[in-house]
């Protein structure tokens, strides 16, 4: 309907998450009506980005480096490991700040279904990792997914064979929660999960 | 943060309408992890439109050859001319179904203050327009809003000049509105501009 250029940008717009359809006609018009030289720099950036980001040699992250800027600050302690789903979950506990150890990205979680193993995961390259005796603690820090459980279980049981310290973190009501609004899950665990004082 | 080819992505993601810091690094992530070909597709797509895409040589709205299709298709009256301030709301009436003649965009609306005047909304081309007298009907569809107002008053003003009928579209309780939900402002313009049945 809005001729063949603008329909494909539209199509094109849908593989970003949380666009539909409404989104991307709005997103489409916008930015052919504001500012091309913004749109023609979006192009590019996105462009550059698909063909120099790669993956870190070491942790998995997305990195254009060899080696991502965790991985090669020598200020990072190597003795904690922190296993996680997906480079949006590691920059999500950098944000917290609290944290000052390294990463080793899953890029998903264990998923027969859709053919994700261990293999897909990296594991036996996490494995070697710990094999190499750096590492005193390894925090799971997957998902509290039935899919985060299920792959933090399957490394917790690898990486106590070759006996290294495993911890999973918290669960519980988030700061701030209140817990008229927590769910019954997060309610009962917090309960089971509960530290004397 | 991410290190400098995403942090760019991210940041040339937020000219994307809707689209803040939070929304624009998901996006930045996702396209990167999931499907770099989709990625390069998007790139190219928001290139080629930024390109190819230009301006109606007599309506002014977006579209890839001089003419676009509404104003080179000769089914469409040439009697009634509906002005409107953007292609979006251009595709917003189409999409309604109920308007079979041709359009008129403004690409904006009058707003001094930004050195928006009569010259950038290409009033003297409309003008021109309704000196060609095929036009019976000008319907101003601009929005409700007070710029909106303010350029369908300056516009009926020019065209009363020029002896053409001028129309305005309706303000009211949309269709399945519940009066217990409508703002008060919409209720009295309802009230004011009640018909007879």
């Amino acid at each position: 309907m809005y001729g063949k250029t603008i329909d494909q940008l539209i199509e094109a717009l849908r593989i970003l998450p949380g666009v539909g359809v409404k989104s991307a006609q709005r997103m489409a018009l916008q930015l052919l009506e504001k500012d091309r030289d913004a749109a023609r720099k979006l192009a590019s950036a996105i462009d550059e980005a698909a063909n120099k980001v790669g993956r870190c040699a070491q942790c998995r992250t997305l990195t254009e480096h060899d080696l991502c800027d965790i991985c090669s600050n020598p200020n990072r302690s190597e003795s904690q490991l922190c296993v996680v789903e997906s480079p949006a979950d590691l920059y999500a506990i950098e944000q917290a700040g609290g944290y000052r150890g390294k990463y080793f990205v899953l890029l998903g979680h264990l998923s027969p279904i859709d053919g994700i193993g261990p293999e897909q995961l990296g594991i036996d390259k996490l494995i070697e990792r710990l094999q190499s005796n750096s590492v005193d603690e390894l925090i799971l820090a997957t998902n509290l997914t039935v899919e985060g459980e299920a792959t933090a279980h399957f490394i917790a049981d690898k990486a106590k064979a070759l006996g290294v310290q495993v911890s999973r973190i918290a669960y519980g009501v988030p700061m701030g929660g209140e817990l008229e609004y927590v769910d019954g899950g997060t309610l009962n665990m917090a309960l089971q999960s509960r530290k004397t004082v």
